[in-house]
């Protein structure tokens, strides 16, 4: 990692991929030319505060032109390291790992699940789509010789941490954790939680008890 | 939603949540004081963060005593109003929504998907455990005789948009989008992103590229 990203503020990188996103919607429809307050309006973040995320990484657009699309969404991808093609390995395939192992949204991005890991007999050697669950006995060395970097982790609570430091020892810099719990990790590993709860429970905040019946 | 509410920015109400699930697990090994330093430890959050985050909401804790478990965790589920039960819609019955439907993690945290919709033929009447799949034409209705104000949508990106616009019609302040798409919902409604490529794409940022193999 050089100087200039431990500048930038974990929560700036945050919003990138949003931007990504967004740029890369807007392309399809065929736009050519789009603006921060465009950019925001789609997104519900200020103008202002796109302009100042993008300026961490050099100037894009000119004042009062906007910004090129195609050039702007490249040199995103340029530096969130998504210009290329990133194997993953998941572990876990209960409901969600099946979930996950066939969702095509990854495929799209540069994201291929190639290998797939459980605990539990009775899915060990089953297909899904083009990839064969294996035994987590067998992870370590499978990651390892993969030169894997990035996991998803979809494993009861309970085995989280257990997977995660397997993982880490494997290689793994990179965690996105499905399990509903919280996991340490050495300072060098990128660790990201989806729990839907957590968002739940962010909304509820927001929303007046009374105007609910029970 | 009153003065004060509205003067806590969303950033830390977006911690909270992370707060009550790290108390939660201390409370069930039985543990009963707890420190803004050892929250921090668990969380990689720094003590003072915490300290200020809580401090929005009042006194917790006495200099030098640490925090008294069970009494802040309480308090937080007061603040988060998820200090009682919750009904979710759940809009699109793929292997996604089904693995959501099935995730026993929403009712141990007071939430409870009571309304599943979908527009496919040969889905709607199959159940998934205790709820069957309701045609997602009789959406509108139900949601709004129920009174549901929160749900997650995990349809297709093309129909996330229309989806969500109906759920609004229908009363729906609160929305979690896992379509890979952006939305645009008016001020008063909370809409919250899970989308694993966005998560991934903020880990790959600090992954150098060289390291892989291909």
């Amino acid at each position: 990692m050089n100087m200039s990203i431990a500048a930038v503020p974990d929560i700036v990188i945050g919003r990138l991929p949003i931007y990504l996103r967004a740029l890369t919607q807007l392309a399809e429809t065929g736009q050519e030319i789009t603006s921060s307050h465009e950019l925001g309006e789609r997104l519900g973040i200020s103008s202002a505060q796109i302009r100042k995320d993008l300026s961490h990484f050099g100037t894009f657009g000119k004042q009062g032109t906007g910004y090129r699309i195609n050039e702007l969404k490249e040199r995103l991808r340029r530096i969130l390291h998504v210009d290329r093609h990133w194997e993953v390995a998941l572990v876990g395939a209960g409901d969600l790992g099946h979930a996950l192992a066939r969702y095509g949204g990854f495929r799209a991005c540069g994201f291929d699940i190639t290998l797939i890991f459980d605990s539990d007999p009775a899915k060990i050697g089953v297909r899904i789509g083009e990839r064969t669950i294996e035994d987590v006995a067998v992870m370590k060395d499978r990651i390892r010789e993969a030169g894997i970097k990035l996991a998803m982790v979809a494993v009861p609570a309970v085995d989280a941490q257990a997977t995660a430091n397997l993982l880490i020892e494997a290689g793994v810099v990179g965690i996105l954790n499905y399990a509903a719990t919280t996991i340490s990790v050495p300072e060098h590993v990128r660790l990201q939680y989806i729990d839907p709860v957590l968002h739940l429970q962010r909304m509820t905040f927001y929303v007046e008890p009374v105007s609910q019946t029970d």
